[in-house]
């Protein structure tokens, strides 16, 4: 019997999961679910219902995960909470510092009905997390580094839209190279905002805008720009669709520790990845853990997990025997 | 109180426990054994008794987790079960092929004993198989690649030294660049074991040697050189002593992968290791798992356990609240 997956906010992210679960052969899509009208929504797998939100209270035996694939600000911090009391759910909350917040909501409502609730899953929050904890296990002495990118920054490119005169703007986040080669040779520096990412901005201009205006605006834009070396762009909208409309992200978790009697050997744990999608690739760790968020509740847990609670053989649709003869 | 950890065989491994559970506030060092006369061995903590590996039976309440530290090809396969049999325990057996069948006798004797037994623990196998297992689980299409060194290969080192007229040798496993560029541009390359790594040896031979015999004997081992590019040099003993004494090692485990509904999105996901003491990381990881270990046994879990069924909050000093807060 395969996993019913329900998907709750159909957009990147929400489509991301419905290509996910069409390459695990143990899941199926059950429905999904829209704020929109439903009628509107097309998905690209077929025979599969569209609902809307509103209906999520009438499909509970129809659905072992539901996947929210709603937005960290205002979506899930209530439909989190919402939805693991009727359903296992998955989410992606990447609110940093508001995680220990929502994590006490979740596990109130998850532990009341009876249900799992993983949130904060997909690769920061999610097995960037994961990296650093295990590495900081393996190596008590030393120091973390996260670098995020070469990839799209939403909320950055945002920030840039609502300048005005600007049509449309494409920002990428990229790491110094300087500084990860530093952190690579063990030299454990410190580093400011400023030496760790450069900011890259493709901007969109409308006819006849002070172009010297919108690139001083945005180098001096706070916590956004100010703090970094930026450079701006002015493109065509030909251009920027041709060449920016991807969504790739990536970025690198080290740390680089000492051991030894007296600290006297040095070892670098060093994890990256390199995604031409964000949504997609998001979205795919999400569904690994929908699967863990299924045994686990049929092993009769209940709670609010995270990453660093499930043991990793939950995640993998091979059976313990077969992981140990073919990964371990 | 503290986990309580006793080493069982004290070489560079053992050593290197011991200097792993000096680095973790919440495990003390308990005894070590050891097959030699304990009377000459010394080891680096004051005050820690060593006992003669004989025994092991009568300290059974003075120990929570024990390390085996001793090899792969003769000393694990008796003494984890034997040992299972009487305290939790963490091993590094590390022969791929039999590992099925160790967890088989490993399983068996700690579930009649009531004690954990994690075995198979380090960095290949180890930390590497999570890497494989965790981008196995998250892209089910894509294909795995792992890379050993640039490090010493102890069997190999071994097999140098055995040829006549060599007197001591050092043996280096090297990625192959163009092989990991290859890899790292998604392009998915099927790759023999010449085009994967190569080998270099530096060699001290015995005055009045025939050098040439001893570099032909080396390039044509089977198995050991034969399917590689090898190199061969012959050093005095004083470079070799102070260049080559180190048992530096590391590597790359990458999966390769694609999402999208035609797989039209591709996605590399990369960890690595670059280490001064592959003795001393192997332990560090060691020592997180004796404390899942001590964690698992004092849940009254038992029976024989990898790093695949083990959450990664249990490897962490840090409480859940703790890391949720700093790490996720």
């Amino acid at each position: 019997m395969s996993i019913r997956i329900g998907i709750f906010g159909y957009g990147n992210l929400g489509r991301g999961v419905e290509c996910a679960v069409r390459q695990n052969s143990d899941m199926e899509l059950a429905a999904v679910f829209t704020r929109r009208n439903p009628a509107d929504v097309s998905i690209l797998t077929e025979g599969v219902p569209v609902y809307h939100a509103s209906d999520a209270t009438n499909h509970t035996n129809e659905i072992d995960v539901m996947i929210l694939c709603g937005g960290s600000a205002t979506d899930l911090p209530n439909q989190t909470p919402e939805l693991v009391s009727l359903y296992n759910v998955v989410d992606s909350f990447d609110t940093h510092a508001k995680i220990p917040e929502h994590f006490a909501n979740v596990d109130a409502a998850a532990k009341k009905s009876g249900k799992i609730g993983i949130i904060s899953v997909g690769w920061d929050p999610g097995m960037f997390s994961l990296n650093r904890m295990y590495a900081n296990a393996i190596l008590p002495q030393g120091s973390d580094y996260t670098f995020w990118g070469r990839g799209v920054s939403q909320g950055h490119s945002d920030a840039i839209r609502r300048i005005a005169g600007v049509l449309d703007a494409k920002q990428y986040t990229i790491p110094v190279e300087a500084a990860l080669k530093a952190v690579r040779a063990g030299e454990n520096p410190e580093l400011s905002t400023r030496q760790k990412h450069i900011r890259e901005c493709f901007v969109v201009a409308e006819e006849g805008a002070d172009l010297s205006r919108i690139e001083n605006e945005i180098k001096t834009m706070p916590n956004y720009f100010a703090d970094y070396d930026t450079t701006v762009h002015f493109i065509s909208m030909e251009e920027l669709k041709r060449e920016h409309s991807g969504i790739p992200h990536g970025g690198f978790v080290i740390r680089s520790g000492q051991t030894g009697w007296n600290h006297e050997h040095s070892h670098l744990i060093e994890y990256s990845l390199k995604l031409d999608s964000n949504p997609e690739f998001t979205a795919s760790v999400i569904a690994a853990f929908a699967r863990a968020a299924y045994r686990m509740a049929q092993k009769g847990e209940s709670g609010c997990k995270t990453v660093f609670d499930v043991a990793p053989a939950m995640l993998s649709a091979e059976s313990g025997e077969a992981l140990r003869a073919r990964l371990l």
